[in-house]
């Protein structure tokens, strides 16, 4: 309703200036001599050049760069924000095959690629020179999940970091002196791929590191709860334990946005 | 804003009309041959007799009702709710003594008694008949936190409980059968009165129930990490473990907000 009024007033006010729009296009980049094709979205009415926003990361599910992401980045386009989907993997690269999945995303898990290669991703969301670089976040699904805690401990400049129903990464031994990020975990509390020890773990090494998070379990909810084709992605790649949850999916979406309003307030 | 604007309008409109007005009142009540007395706050910008509003119930500290839990009604009638502060103890008492405030507080675990006394005080938000009956909360800090959870397990017909730095009830086998509400609970990560068994057996126990509930840890807080005056509170009954913690605070108040956003959500 705000965009259109803004429209509106714009039409109104000079029929000779354009009105605003909503831009989305794929953005090409290379890491460690890797091709890469990102996907970045904004919305005109709230973002230009003269008028930087925040900028949001957002890492995909191990399936790869699909359209699941890029709504989540018109989601968060419309919300004033701009927003970039990382490539991880390689310009196209995607699958509906768990085995193939878990070979890409496996190449990372335990690597300083995991951070490395999202870090690039957040390069080229900043290199769009629409971004306020002091007001910056990243969120990230499943394994975009992983990815966004493991760019938290490599001591990237980031406001906070939203984990939804990421496996967890082990709290490296000097995130207290690193981490420089506050870390939101958007848990599905009976998601059979998160372990009750792996949760344990997490809380007692951020609680001795003195870190900044909020651990949020959703009733109900197993993994990839907040995509909509969970169900028909799973039983596709036969997969089990695997299911959209919408009450945990709008839970979490507006917790992420209480975060935001937190970390990118105007000081 | 929307409140200055609503009240230059109904200035505009009729100059006879008094302006709009923020109401609190003491409340004399009775539960069971005891006399009680609540308080209650609204803003009658939001509500009128024939503009009913969503109704929460406050439930106080151990301390009893002193100031603290005026504040937060103060701040629900600000946010358009009817608020209505329960006195679980009697007219009048409240204490800052540890071992006085265990007792008066004793006398309601693992009694029917907790959630009878607190149905009392959501029996009185009712009767001011400016609340619309299907949409009900009720809150509760510390004992008050207990409380809302027994609320919840008796079969209160509220939509949805908020439970702040509360101990954990002991989730009963009728639960799944009984409880029509849903629950936020809201913990201090680092809470030595709460003790990750009994978050554990909570978990596991409304999982197995498959209530609807919401777990959020919130590091670096430590009991009754909402009250601005924690810290004088238990320096003078000399208790250690008990602090504000400001984010956490702003943070639980968001994701409550946005609890009722949900719940209160007109189908």
């Amino acid at each position: 309703m705000k965009k259109l009024l803004l429209c509106l007033a714009v039409l109104c006010a000079s029929p000779f200036i354009a009105s605003a729009k909503f831009v989305t296009k794929s953005v090409a980049y290379e890491h460690d001599g890797v091709k890469l094709e990102g996907y970045l979205a904004y919305d005109e009415a709230f973002v230009t050049p003269k008028k930087q926003a925040p900028g949001v990361l957002v890492i995909p599910e191990w399936w790869g760069l699909t359209d699941y992401p890029k709504t989540r980045a018109h989601q968060l386009a419309a919300l004033g924000y701009v927003a970039f989907v990382a490539d991880m993997y390689g310009a196209g690269i995607t699958t509906t095959d768990a085995k193939k999945a878990g070979e890409l995303a496996g190449q990372f898990y335990g690597s300083p690629l995991m951070a490395a290669r999202a870090t690039a991703g957040l390069l080229q969301l900043l290199k769009t020179g629409l971004v306020d670089s002091s007001r910056t976040a990243a969120i990230g699904y499943c394994f975009g999940g992983s990815a966004v805690q493991a760019l938290a401990y490599s001591g990237a400049p980031l406001k906070g970091v939203v984990s939804f129903h990421g496996g967890i990464i082990p709290v490296p031994a000097d995130a207290a002196t690193k981490t420089k990020t506050k870390i939101m975990m958007c848990n599905g509390a009976i998601d059979g791929f998160v372990k009750p020890e792996e949760i344990d773990a997490f809380t007692k090494a951020m609680n001795a590191a003195k870190l900044d998070y909020q651990f949020i379990n959703y009733s109900g909810a197993v993994h990839a709860f907040t995509n909509p084709d969970a169900d028909k992605i799973a039983a596709a790649a036969g997969l089990s334990g695997i299911a959209y949850n919408a009450a945990a999916d709008h839970r979490s979406w507006a917790h992420m946005q209480a975060f935001f309003a937190e970390i990118f307030a105007k000081k």
